[in-house]
């Protein structure tokens, strides 16, 4: 083809956009008495007033499925007139098969053929995923598209490390994707260093631990493990030259963005982020104190919130943008 | 950008492959001590001699990074040239992070920052891959992609099922490919069915089942599951029209095909697939009786196969095709 495009800006439309929330709330006090702090220990150690967690019911197919609804609801779209459903989640439902295929039965398109299927990038999954319908949407392949992010991080919490685990929560975002629309995605950039692939991992789950060969040691590796100061390391000391390249890409300076919608992985996290973008205070979609990290689901969960805040405003521009494990770094310049 | 290229082709080329076998060769003849069969049962009820099963060491990234560092070799590519890492896996080696990070470390170049994420289709995820290269190149987003398809089958098989059990084993394949070349991919299809999501299903090991909460009922799911009569309903009853629409949009016919590169889901979804296309018992690469079921290995283990048969032919057509749990039907026509 030859069409080279790398500068190319990207069209597209936001024709809804929704979130679940699971019912069950867990108040940062709560978990001062399962950790054994004195109460406000969580609060104050992580700026986390609560968040939300899932029950039996609430399964992440069950959950995207809902926030999937409600975007194709705000739509005003059949399930059955989207082109493609990309789920973008951290941890998937279950290995086989994955949830894109599970969302798609439980929208009652399971007859559909639609294709179904699945992006891992772990928290920056959605990103990764709208990357790839941005593709989709430039080529003519697909003109409306589903994705949905949902995660049930308190499946596997190891609340003997209170900083791998009070600080998340559960949920689900969807947005139904049109290839027209106001909206360009005008840069994008993603990176990834696996030499630091240990710093956040989940490790039992996968065919490398068998609970049928060695049930102590799966045990033992079935909560999520997170070495904050590693993954600080690995991630703060790129973020500066990352956004740079960012920015570049994109043909803008920091004070050109007027939103910022970030992956909410911590109070600490959106703290430096805020201080990397002049007004940054201001400008980022911070939910963390209610919502904490979803995961997959944040960075939509917040893109949503930005929307319902209208703070989508034609031609000002956005950024998208978060670390995940891996790990990478991930972000996205829109003009709205 | 408006640019619609639904109908066009798509130019790309082979710089090298590659694969990886575990070490330990599984015949047939121990599994019936296994199954407690009468010696020779497995080998005539489903046509398959043998196939390699991991060791500890063999895990998904390690066996990924050999076949990838080989298809490397062959392309005479520096690991750190390649501008995207997408892992394309039937099962992930761990939940967190993905499966790509981790080949990226292992090949050296963990500091690098190059993108590495995964697509997970089950057993076409390769083939899901290899469309979204496909886009990358289109648009000039990447010129060089190093795809790895790995999956360990043998960490969740069931003996006491052997339609579910006895044709799987384990491998990893890579294909380093090249956005300018000789080849063109002329169409794509991907159809999705989750309304026989449960018809191939692998529960415990993502968010939904949780070792801690219930550990009968985790151990009870952490067995591959197949309702075969199930998946060929779902499937063979769709596969023709499917296979028609393929054809139709490569605007070719059958007959046009020289070599048919499928997944080998077992020797008689091999056998149906090869009599849909006129001569297709001498035109479909088949490694099943030899390899078995590799889930998302396959089709780029067969492909490599094709390669190294001088089945890969200037001018002439090629087919990849398979389904996967999901369900999905997906395929490819390609000018070679």
């Amino acid at each position: 083809m030859g069409v080279n495009m790398r500068s190319s800006s990207i069209r597209f439309g936001i024709a809804g956009s929704g979130v679940y929330l699971p019912k069950r709330v867990v108040p940062s006090t709560e978990l001062d008495v399962l950790t054994g702090g004195a109460p406000g220990t969580v609060q104050s150690r992580f700026r986390i007033d609560k968040r939300h967690w899932a029950n039996d019911e609430e399964t992440s197919s069950f959950m995207a499925a809902s926030a999937a609804q409600a975007a194709l609801d705000e739509a005003g779209w059949a399930a059955d007139s989207v082109d493609v459903i990309i789920a973008g989640c951290g941890v998937m439902e279950q290995p086989i098969p994955g949830t894109a295929p599970l969302v798609q039965r439980r929208l009652g398109i399971g007859d559909s053929g639609i294709p179904a299927f699945d992006i891992n990038a772990t928290c920056l999954s959605f990103l990764m995923a709208f990357d790839r319908v941005m593709a989709g949407f430039a080529l003519g392949e697909w003109t409306r598209a589903l994705i949905v992010s949902a995660d049930v991080a308190s499946a596997a919490l190891d609340f003997g490390d209170l900083e791998s685990s009070v600080i998340f929560g559960d949920g689900a975002a969807a947005f139904a994707l049109s290839a027209d629309g106001p909206h360009e995605r005008i840069a994008h950039r993603f990176r990834t260093f696996g030499d630091s692939s240990d710093v956040c991992r989940l490790e039992a789950g996968g065919t490398r631990l068998r609970p049928h060969d060695n049930l102590d040691e799966f045990l033992a590796r079935s909560k999520f493990q997170m070495d904050g100061p590693g993954v600080f390391r690995a991630t703060a000391k790129r973020f500066p030259a990352f956004l740079d390249a960012l920015l570049e890409q994109a043909d803008i300076n920091g004070s050109d963005i007027s939103t910022i919608i970030p992956h909410q992985a911590s109070a600490t996290a959106l703290e430096h982020l805020k201080r990397a973008v002049p007004d940054g205070h201001t400008k980022t979609v911070d939910i963390f104190a209610h919502i904490g990290n979803q995961i997959a689901t944040s960075l939509p969960h917040a893109w949503h919130v930005a929307r319902q805040q209208q703070r989508i405003k034609a031609g000002e521009h956005g950024l998208l943008i978060g670390t995940s494990a891996g790990v990478s770094l991930g972000g996205a310049v829109i003009r709205w």
